[in-house]
């Protein structure tokens, strides 16, 4: 990316309205204004070209990223780790296996002890349907009022960094790896995506991806199908914002239960496992109960049934109903990683080998993305005038390897 | 807080006699003199201002902070880690699970080899008698051996994070709390604090802030009154620090068995549990004959015997025997977190639910002192004129965030 | 170290050739030139005359140095965050165990997700013949291509922190402190090295320290003698360079089966124990089965084969047998740390503790030259012009602790 490039990204960021954004929390991208949005695309880019321009931006000479995963994790450990380093914070991660958080500590305790010197904190949360959101809104609402009663001495921005609703780092990172593709934002109006469900022979991944994918693209005029097979439907409120979404962008946002259908003339395919709703309500239920019985019963159920969908694979015979005049030839294929490609992670999976093998770099790229989006969304909450202090590192930053 | 009463702190700091701390260890506040103890209540106040003024004091460009953890810790984990950052240090953490050290590894080894580039070495060690503080001075006389012999570059500062004797870091932010709530150090002679002990239906809760406390707040003309059940003694030659302090400061220490007499007219009460000192003799002793049965029955017993004395709570009805004409119309009830709170964190704990609610944010505000604590603890060792260093930052520094 | 001795050894290292090392990884010394190797000694030695004059050498604003270990480890881990930290890297471990790894994810995802924004990788892999350094070339060709793809920013470089082969960041540091202990690489002509086997009661240990240090030693001009009872054989392929490179030095490379023939006249010993290559072949082999009784077997074969030879260890005996003539009035002691010592860490071991006590200061410095080699290796790898690069920090830098 050339400096006048990035010249051109400020200046369209100095026109956006993010001002909400300051000093405030990224929860959902349907949160967020069309505005706030473009401003966190414009951001993560202009941040990419300037660490490709080797100017630190580094904005931060102390501060701590506090980081609270409650599942496994490696790219969104790194990215936001990759992110809070960009822009000069220390990660401290809050393993709740060494804290004494057992002892019965509140949700409000927690999160003020540990955020005396937090500029963010990243949450991942994304096992149990009505919770992770929640814990979320919690903590932020905590540390708020630690802020306002002067126990801290700032008030740490809180990132979401996956929930049982939204996955908005990786959905955003996805929008910029498609518009960075399609060369442009203007060029994705009337384009379809396939957003579907895959058979995986694994049990109870999260529904945040296919909910923030629906979230997210029907905001940019795009033909976004929702295909998966009965009984993996997905909240119901989120599809109603998809929904809303399309009618205000000129977009469309369809459903069905077939996979062939969704991909037809699709120039982008997103084919991805999810387990059902309903089903992560009741496990959500069970483990509430400590019923480990009825945890076990429901996972060979839930299996079960997703053997009876080996069909819904991304394979090449499938690839030949997508767009066959995009510039790759077919479909734009989209994961966000890792996923089970048959014959290579898994026997039967969501992806055929060669299908997988032809996107992977696109697909490497599509993931470096998110530690940009993850810093934008900081920057844009901790910097009252984020274009100001980005043209500065433009004009007249230092270089990061000196 | 205004830089006019920065640089106050500042001018106070310098006429201080704090030599000895340079290049030395923290281990006791009773090791310290008065002018020790005060420069660090000025350094972290000072430190606290400059932060809330958005002027970095990343006094290191590089290095690193090394703490080992021997018990589950989140706030004092957070707090080492925020006191490192906020001077510009890096934290690694030294976990023996992960460490080659069970090989039969001796202590001057070990301390040598992750002390390389280490500044500071923070511990937390207060599972046994006799063993924590110990071990410190063991790591400290290694490390300064290493220094001696060429080995290190530098001399690594050792900051006792908790020890079986002390709680250095704790007690100087609970000090730093009550000079800040009554308005500065010459509001508190003849003021009255009750240290008590607590129900609690936990096991082994260390010595270590009841004995830091009494060794401390006794220096400040203040009337200490230590009050436990029968057989809940703490260490001896701690009481003997705390009546050896209370003669010089023109304070008093008290000692009873009864928590209603220690309340009457307090104006700071601090009730917490603690286990019996000769049970954890007893307890420190059969873990080195790793006499499972025998720690099971005395676990058993020590619940048994703390369960006698449900009635040491802090209760709505002994608050009304605090002095009532403080600024709160109550005392200033503490502690160190997290607390057994009746019906909320146990059924029935170390204090009621409305009298710990009423005084949430300011324990709140009281645990933020303690980053700031650790952070003059190694200011003072690090640097030969660290006013003058301080002075520097607030008439020319950086902005921490910029 | 004086200003004008840093100043000496960077105009020696500005006539060094080393411009291979630029943009590449550090895999084995035995693929590195003779300028390559003293280019490395001589930047350690620089950045360590740096640190000692309070000079920042903090080359990167921001940027990441992944480690993997594999082993338990605390010296290697604690140098590699040690080195990182001087060139202003900030280490993110990758913990396989807290990731999504074991879904079957490929070398080559895994590699380029963490490393968005790696500069450095650092890996130990050494439990299995065959796979360590295998490991590690896989990881760097992924990164280099995602870097060529443009997935990655920036080309990471790998450094070896101990694998199957070789353990260059151990050797490196081993040669530095030889050759600072003998004054100067020029001293080292005709001295005699005993890298001999010695007992130990443990099981499995590596053989990547006396391949290394045969495999570095010899290019010296030194004569190496190994030394091992039958069946501790090292790998045949690192004897065949130890051979060449002792042809091409004008040292000598010897073979026997007896410690005391090794120990005759050595100017330097280094004793240590180390696992048949055969019975690491069939460990290897049986936990690719997944066979846990066959590694069992071995173990204990192994340590009843171990147990024949007790008599492999450096007591005080044999040491009067080394050359009475140097500076110590014998000969050099080194180990790569923790030793086996007898009546210490084990009943009979590597060595007696008279004979190690008398030498633990210089293990000691011997070992903190580590983290001065990783660091080393990394600026080579990171910039063109490391020698304009440290002659700018001597003659204008700012100072570590300000």
């Amino acid at each position: 990316m050339d400096k006048l490039k990035i010249k051109g990204l400020i200046k369209h960021l100095s026109r956006l309205n993010y001002r909400n954004m300051y000093e405030n929390d990224f929860f959902l991208t349907w949160e967020k204004t069309d505005d706030e949005i473009a401003a966190v695309l414009a951001v993560a880019d202009i941040l990419r070209g300037l660490r490709e321009a080797n100017l630190s931006t580094r904005f931060f000479d102390s501060g701590l990223g506090v980081s609270l995963f409650r599942d496994n994790s490696t790219r969104t450990r790194f990215s936001f780790v990759s992110a809070c380093n960009l822009l000069g914070l220390t990660v401290q991660d809050l393993d709740e296996g060494k804290s004494q958080i057992a002892h019965g500590e509140t949700v409000r305790e927690t999160a003020n002890m540990i955020s005396f010197m937090a500029d963010v904190i990243g949450i991942r949360d994304d096992m149990y349907i009505g919770k992770g959101n929640a814990y979320m809104r919690a903590v932020a609402q905590s540390v708020l009022e630690g802020y306002r009663d002067g126990v801290l001495e700032q008030r740490p921005t809180l990132v979401n960094l996956q929930c049982d609703l939204d996955h908005p780092t990786q959905t955003m990172a996805d929008m910029l790896h498609i518009i960075n593709t399609f060369g442009g934002v203007d060029k994705l109006r009337g384009k379809k995506i396939a957003m579907t469900w895959a058979y995986s022979p694994s049990y109870g991944k999260p529904l945040s991806v296919p909910q923030g994918i629906i979230g997210l693209m029907t905001r940019f005029g795009l033909e976004v199908a929702l295909a998966h097979p009965e009984g993996y439907e997905v909240m119901p409120e989120v599809e109603e914002v998809a929904r809303k979404n399309a009618e205000v962008s000129g977009g469309r946002f369809t459903k069905s239960n077939s996979m062939e259908e969704a991909f037809q003339g699709a120039d982008i395919v997103y084919p991805k496992s999810w387990a059902p709703f309903a089903a992560m309500e009741k496990r959500t239920k069970l483990y509430g109960e400590g019923d480990e019985a009825g945890i076990r019963a429901l996972e060979r159920e839930l299996l079960k049934q997703n053997a009876e969908h080996k069909d819904w694979q991304a394979t090449e015979n499938l690839m030949l109903k997508t767009n066959r005049k995009t510039a790759f030839g077919e479909a734009l294929y989209m994961h966000c990683l890792p996923a089970d490609i048959t014959g290579v992670s898994c026997q039967e999976g969501e992806v055929a080998a060669a299908v997988f093998d032809r996107h992977r770099v696109a697909m490497y790229k599509e993931a470096s993305y998110k530690p940009y989006i993850i810093a934008a969304m900081m920057l844009l909450a901790k910097f009252r005038n984020p274009a100001d202090k980005l043209a500065e590192r433009l004009d007249c930053g230092r270089p990061r390897v000196r």
